[in-house]
């Protein structure tokens, strides 16, 4: 029996009654056939072993075919012809954190327990997510984005709970992630399992994002190999400090004509000397004799022996003025010192961590950390064969070296060769790069570009993303910015730019889960985001002030518009499934020009080459005002050889599909536009 | 074992984990030690097994003397020197109707569940009264004043659960107020017992309400009595309507000089020709033969045997507007006509309802129905011999014969002579004969004076109460009236009032349920409140145009000032109890005059004979004003010999206790006060 159907087994077997337990109405969408309750407040009172069962009984397996193995990759699973991971292209993605996508006070006392009063968790867990699906599956998502769900260090760790990026091990799942609903009847891997094989029923695809350029300050490779790690004495610690090279004002990049001044600094140098030998090198008799349960104890009984501890990482910026991060270092890649900038340091010392060394791509060394190499090269196919998943996301991929990243994608393809690459590249430049590297996509700078409407950065977005070698994502946040709804323009930006991002070409649609609630505080500050985020959301709030990322967090999936989004999407992807083979085809597509010429109006126009077909989707992005617009659609019409004069409105942010006539004598579009609306025309 | 122990032992017997379980925290008022998890809402997450054992362990039992049998009236259980009832003059009541008072949604299901998620009931019992005893302590309360508790009809029930006034059955309680968290270990007589045994254990009285002038249209006792009843055809009930005298134009008390007039109506007349015998004596065979395992049955099988039932009762007012009764009717209190007015009805006729009939202390007949005297003065003694109550208000004793008034009395009075009655006596004016008649106190007209502050009734009733040959009821609001929070002043005016209401001279304070949460909805509309009460909550509310007396209500305990009274009361009740003896003594009462002389500004001087002491009570009534006052205390320094020139305010509603010195050159007082301001100086 595969994951899915024994974890619908286990649910039956252990459902007790008369469980005060609640979920948010939106994740019961569907007409299940259990006793329920719908409270005024956005809640569904529901007995959870139930509950679970039907999402998995009454929804999910409805779409289980015969002889179908859900376990592996959809792609293999279906026997798809291979596009080489370009399927991506085609794909609507929903980014999820676990831990904090399908969290709830479902008992209502107002804490999200680890263990609440029937023993059940609240934090998100693998077999909660899957109560989420019909809720994306509502969106058009075709892809489960998931973020970092392997063990991470909960030493010293940020907030409440800790940061998933501060991996301990690369292929032990969180066990934070594991549904007590189970009991030790099945594991935190069969649970994530079944959550695989539940989205593949679906058509939805699974991702992960894996981080192989730094791992937790208490790494378990530690105890195998110390010697991949930097260190420095441990009572030394608290005077480690990002080095500050005074003669280079700014924050700067690592660029090669700055590295003589770099080794120039005094401040440089004390850091440098900082470092010292790894245990083993030290004294490998003495070494061999530690001992601990867990990485945790082995570091602190090295320390107590030897004095030393794992250096913490920081920026490869010169002069970056955050503080050192104390929960990561980063992989010694090479085994010696760059080439280009050795010649620089004359003393005598051991591997340090500088913006140099730790950014192999641009300053390898000689010798290769190959042992290092292969296992990072591992980890995808170990998640392919163990867990059926589709893609990845590469962490800071474009800092490691080139031939490693090699390494890694090629030998994720030798299992699956339809397996997705997404860099996490945001800099739309590199576009090119990153195609030749093996990505099939890449982030992009969408989360910065396209909610600055008034600055003119949506457009020239759009603009631009046909021109891009791969993909970006369409998207205004993710899981590292500011909430689009936390920007001027509020929910009313959203609503605009969610809708728009379905239809921009060359582009892939991507929803950070919580955005469909219009939540308003981000999941973590790293980007496009300052300390006032921090106030998004009211003092009274629960969750005021935190940071999913590293805190106990719940979106607000009670908000009183909270059906907005979801219902508007539910028809805009009609019209995206029916035109997506147009839509992504940039042959296909004509930019669309306004008599009014403004930076917050833009047009996207696709036409059907067998049918003659047309679709106009315009948005208006001013925040405050609605405008009547003139749009040409010459170019459009030419290509297409479509004179219609009646099109139908398919869908419009403000009003019912209708019938619609406004085009003027020479064909072109003319019609009002509201503040912040979008409008699918088909003619 | 008493009852109150037994409920402990089969709570802690019955005992069940991950009980998802609220109260409201006012129910939590004490250092309980149980595991429990404030919420900022309002409630407390508790266990309700331990919460209710804590309450009686913690609580109430601590205050358990031995050798004391706590199940017997206070003043029997404690020996007592009989003061014949009048024990109540230093009393504080606070009137509750167990159902509502003690509802509570616990499982935040939305809805007042009889049985809930748990099996537990969310609407109030006896068992979940012991649990509001500490709230009621601290505001001073000294006896439970109960609304009735008996079993009432629940066939065409007014609202969602029927009204209590509506009773079926005198001696059997009513099955809703048992509490199943006790399973059938205990029975609702037992569960009653347990509370009158908390109440008696913390110093509280319990008082009952008996309603011997009415009876359920369903009443057990007519399958013994059917002739204690009037009967008409049952297809002609549809019929039945309040005959309207047209030569009298108004709403008229009926005075004997009316009677000739009422008896020469033609509506009248048709009214009486409606009324049939009873079915015993119409066909004594036939009735032998009717059977029903209730009285609802019986009278169903009645009316399909006879084409009889029971007519509904209306009011004793000539041309009252209100339509028939449906749920109740009245007893036949005499077996023949009324002496006085049985001249003006010349046909032939059967018992029938009417203003004189109904009204048999203005209009008795010759042959008393003894036996359904008897009955009714059994009531009481059943009450004290089975459950220890200390007193009991009669509904409309004054309309009762008066020798069946002195029975029920009398014998009360024989099994416990410090048996306390209270008349629902609503004219001032009465005082006197209710004194006669043997009552120890009188409702009172206070609910409609003392709110009435600009309209000048505020002062008038406290200048007159001093007269009163036994003392009213100091409260604003009852059962029946308008809140005093949905009047204008709102939650000042309660405030105001409150307090105000525990120094009136020759009167008894009275909280009404949920007025110390500022409930805004009356729980029935009868006296003083119209159509525009069922206003009172916003439309969003659960409880919108709910009334209590009939339907599901659970006040607003989680009100965001519920802490306000309940503070203000347990430091002015600290006040009270010290000053208490002089304070329901009338000789040391000196009403104070202002020199501003307004409607809205009341003074109440006190002295002590002993101590020479002082203490002097004065509020301003204007709710929107604050005020500079003087206050002449020449009377009140000459009576008390005391000069003193510095005080301490004991209490203000606005400011902190402080040393008060504002005495002018002749001794008098000048200060300031607040809107709604009371100060409490003592001097």
């Amino acid at each position: 029996m595969k994951n899915l159907e024994k974890l619908l087994k286990i649910l039956k077997e252990e459902r007790k009654d008369s469980i005060n337990y609640t979920v948010p109405d939106l994740w019961f969408l569907e007409d299940y056939s259990i006793d329920h309750k719908v409270l005024p407040n956005g809640e569904v009172m529901v007995n959870p072993y139930e509950f679970y069962s039907a999402v998995i009984e009454e929804y999910v397996l409805k779409n289980k075919k015969n002889k179908v193995d859900y376990s592996k990759s959809l792609s293999s699973a279906l026997n798809l012809k291979s596009t080489n991971g370009d399927w991506i292209k085609k794909a609507t993605l929903y980014s999820s954190m676990i831990r904090t996508s399908s969290s709830w006070d479902s008992d209502r006392s107002y804490s999200l327990d680890i263990s609440n009063i029937n023993g059940l968790k609240e934090t998100g867990t693998f077999v909660k997510t899957i109560a989420l699906l019909p809720l994306l599956k509502r969106m058009g998502v075709t892809v489960l984005y998931l973020l970092p769900i392997s063990k991470y260090s909960l030493k010293d760790k940020k907030g409440e709970l800790g940061s998933p990026y501060s991996v301990e091990s690369f292929t032990r799942l969180d066990p934070m992630l594991k549904d007590p609903i189970t009991k030790d009847k099945m594991t935190v891997d069969e649970e994530f399992g079944a959550l695989v094989e539940a989205c593949h029923m679906l058509g939805i695809r699974v991702t992960i994002d894996i981080i192989p350029r730094t791992n937790s300050v208490n790494s378990e490779l530690v105890m195998e190999h110390p010697d991949w790690f930097y260190w420095i004495k441990a009572s030394e610690a608290k005077d480690y400090r990002v080095p500050f090279v005074e003669s280079i004002p700014d924050t700067t990049y690592p660029a090669p004509k700055w590295m003589k001044t770099v080794y120039e600094s005094e401040d440089v140098l004390r850091h440098i000397k900082m470092f010292e030998k790894n245990p083993k090198e030290t004294d490998p008799e003495l070494f061999k004799t530690i001992k601990g349960k867990d990485p945790i104890e082995f570091l602190d009984n090295i320390e107590k022996a030897f004095d030393l501890k794992i250096a913490p990482a920081f920026s490869d910026q010169i002069n970056d003025i955050q503080p050192p991060w104390s929960d990561v270092t980063y992989f010694r890649m090479y085994l010696d010192d760059p080439v280009d900038t050795k010649k620089y340091l004359k003393i005598k010392h051991n591997p340090y961590i500088l913006c140099d060394t730790i950014k192999s791509n641009m300053y390898p060394g000689k010798v290769k950390n190959m042992e290092l190499w292969e296992l990072l090269s591992s980890i995808i196919p170990y998640y392919i064969n163990n867990f059926g998943i589709d893609g990845a996301r590469i962490d800071m991929g474009h800092a490691l070296p080139k031939e490693l990243l090699e390494m890694i994608i090629g030998k994720a393809k030798e299992v699956d060769p339809d397996f997705t690459f997404i860099a996490e590249e945001l800099n739309m430049e590199n576009d090119k790069s990153a195609k030749e590297n093996g990505y099939n996509a890449m982030i992009g700078n969408g989360f910065w570009a396209l909610p600055r409407v008034k600055e003119g950065e949506f457009k020239k977005f759009i603009n631009h993303a046909p021109e891009l070698a791969i993909p970006a994502l369409a998207t205004s946040e993710t899981h590292d910015t500011r909430r689009t709804t936390f920007r001027e323009g509020g929910e009313k930006l959203t609503r605009m730019l969610i809708v728009t991002n379905f239809f921009i070409p060359n582009t892939i649609p991507f929803i950070n889960s919580g955005e469909e609630v219009y939540e308003r505080e981000p999941m973590n500050t790293g980007v496009d985001a300052d300390q006032s985020d921090l106030d998004a959301l009211y003092k009274d709030d629960p969750y005021y002030g935190k940071l999913a990322l590293f805190d106990k967090y719940s979106f607000h999936y009670t908000h009183p518009r909270r059906m907005e989004i979801v219902n508007h999407l539910k028809d805009v992807v009609k019209v995206r499934e029916e035109w997506l083979d147009v839509l992504t085809d940039n042959s296909l597509y004509v930019p669309l020009h306004f008599y009014e010429d403004r930076d917050t109006l833009v047009g996207l126009g696709y036409f059907n080459k067998k049918t003659h077909k047309c679709l106009v989707v315009i948005a208006n992005g001013d925040m405050y005002n609605g405008t009547y617009v003139n749009v040409s659609l010459e170019v459009l019409r030419q290509l297409s050889k479509n004179p219609s004069t009646v099109g139908r409105v398919r869908y419009a942010t403000y009003e019912m599909p209708r019938d619609f006539t406004d085009f003027n004598m020479n064909g072109d579009l003319y019609c009002y536009l509201g503040s912040g609306e979008v409008k699918i025309i088909e003619f």
